[in-house]
């Protein structure tokens, strides 16, 4: 480590703040392990919630996107006057086949009233735990009440994390697991052996939906598919569509759209990335911090099908961020960085690079 | 450190892209002594010049900015295709007085075709050397020939960069020092003893441009201020005009703007920030870059007032995060991070964190 400037440190509160708290990819997992993931994610849903009912005291913006014929590079920012956030992640749908992950992603928070930042983190696996916080949260509002079982179409990356997240916050005890590659299946089935959620190896994607209250679709084609089909839905269901997250990546047959409630988090955001980007611009959607706090409806009756159009909010990341930080010394789990130059003298930056190299000499 | 995730590692190659070389402030001042201030800023501003050279190749964007009553957040993203870089800068005017930075930064490079972070830095320090490479690069364009003395009108943190710069780049001798406060006077002229520099404390901005071939101003005040008025100002000159840099900040007088031909770095951005926010939208400026690939003309005649008016632009951040990415190897001034995660298997992000704790045990 290279913590320490070689310098005389003779102010020490800037010193301790020019420090920037660090949690690696290991640290996450200690921090992941030590918790316990289904409690984690229940934890992190409450700060995602509370953010939720708050959320007019955020500023919001669609993300900063750079595109490429690869995939995706954005910049998510948001503050809520006193903390700023934002968090760097990639979206690359042919990684997978090259061995790399299709989403890695970084997040930092910083202090308003000066602008140092005070936590850099690793955010692959927060993305993971907050996106399940928040469909398990959005699912207490809008799943039937009793929901027991949960179709997942899609075994990969996510799906354990959403598994875990409805069994911990909605009360599910079933799964009904279906992928085209039976292998990402088998994987998820193993992963989650030990959960106490019955799990359940389905051939097809019909199979799978059978009998569930709940039907999450997690899929990572960057194309339109339509791996939900019309016929396929039921009255009364609730619809946690999550891999329609970006402009011409859409799971859902646009006929089980028109049948639903659509719930969002960011209309302006979920225009252009969710499932609804092939509705009119104009197709009522609830925001889902308006049923949180009681502005609007969530589920009205046992047969409506409530459908979470989740694209992943810059606030979600910032509640994810602000749980780690509020961990940090409850689990030890992190490192200080060097991050921000100190010098003395503020003004003086330059003798303090000097002064280094004399130092070391 | 915590480098090595706790798992064994079947599939090199990914395992050391996940793996984020990360430069520290005590790294930064390591590299900087190393090479030298003064042939650093040179190499900087050749990097800077070759992007400006293929500035049509870059994607280009206004930062995103995050506005507060004490200052701004922003974030400076750019990416040419091939490579993705962004910078993360705050300004708060009111730091210094706290015993704070008044800009930290900090920055990022990533691959374009994959989305994997290659490189994080400090840019605090890396800021002032890119910003008085700039300025010392866009002088050797527009400055009168064989220029030897600078007037520097602001004596704070980014003054012995661009006294350095000049030197290096333009070959000026001499520098002419003014501060509205006399101990960063002091303070400079002592970090520039050593330099080969004639260097003149002033007892005003007056007596410190007069004879100047060049002036350089750079204050930190937030608001409008005068730090130059017209009768200051005589034929000839460069203003290398570095403070003017966010809405409401600016040094010049209206006056001394319509006098002189004036050269930016990206007009949209600008129009906002610099010192032209003070005239019409429609007012007549030259994109330095043109001037750089001889699309447009610099200095046409010895009596021309030019003028430089630099916020500083993402493709410089770009250009600085790449030299600092290409002296690692030769430097060896730099920690890897384990930010990104990397399972064995991309589809078992959850299977990865479970091994993870059974390793620990």
């Amino acid at each position: 480590m290279n913590n320490l400037a070689a310098k005389p440190v003779t102010n020490l509160e800037p010193s301790k703040l020019a420090m920037v708290p660090f949690v690696s990819v290991d640290n996450m997992m200690k921090i992941v392990n030590t918790i316990g993931a289904s409690k984690m994610i229940a934890e992190i849903a409450s700060y995602i919630e509370s953010d939720f009912l708050r959320w007019e005291s955020f500023d919001k913006t669609p993300r900063v996107a750079s595109h490429s014929k690869e995939g995706v590079i954005e910049l998510m920012p948001t503050s809520d006057g006193e903390t700023y956030g934002f968090k760097y992640v990639n979206g690359h749908p042919a990684n997978m086949a090259r061995g790399f992950q299709t989403v890695t992603a970084f997040g930092v928070l910083a202090r308003v009233d000066n602008g140092y930042p005070v936590l850099l983190s690793e955010m692959t696996i927060l993305t993971a735990l907050r996106t399940a916080a928040t469909s398990s949260l959005v699912a207490k509002y809008l799943a039937p009440e009793g929901s027991k079982t949960m179709a997942m179409i899609g075994n990969g990356a996510q799906c354990e994390f959403q598994a875990l997240a409805f069994q911990e916050v909605v009360g599910i005890d079933t799964v009904r697991l279906y992928d085209v590659d039976p292998e990402a299946t088998v994987k998820a089935a193993a992963n989650l052996a030990n959960s106490g959620l019955k799990v359940i190896a389905c051939k097809s994607s019909q199979e799978a939906v059978s009998g569930a209250d709940i039907i999450t679709t997690c899929t990572a084609d960057k194309l339109c598919a339509t791996i939900l089909t019309d016929n396929m839905v039921g009255s009364g269901v609730h619809i946690n569509a999550i891999g329609g997250d970006c402009p011409g990546k859409t799971e859902l047959h646009k006929d089980i759209l028109l049948r639903s409630d659509i719930f969002v988090e960011y209309p302006p955001q979920t225009r252009i990335e969710g499932e609804i980007q092939q509705l009119d611009d104009d197709h009522a959607v609830t925001e889902i911090w308006e049923v949180m706090s009681g502005k609007a409806e969530g589920r009205t009756s046992p047969e409506q099908i409530t459908l979470f159009d989740s694209v992943g909010f810059a606030t979600e990341d910032f509640s994810a961020l602000r749980y780690v930080r509020d961990q940090l010394e409850r689990t030890g789990h992190f490192v200080e960085l060097d991050m921000l130059a100190d010098p003395d003298d503020p003004r003086d930056l330059f003798g303090m690079v000097r002064r280094a190299d004399t130092a070391a000499d």
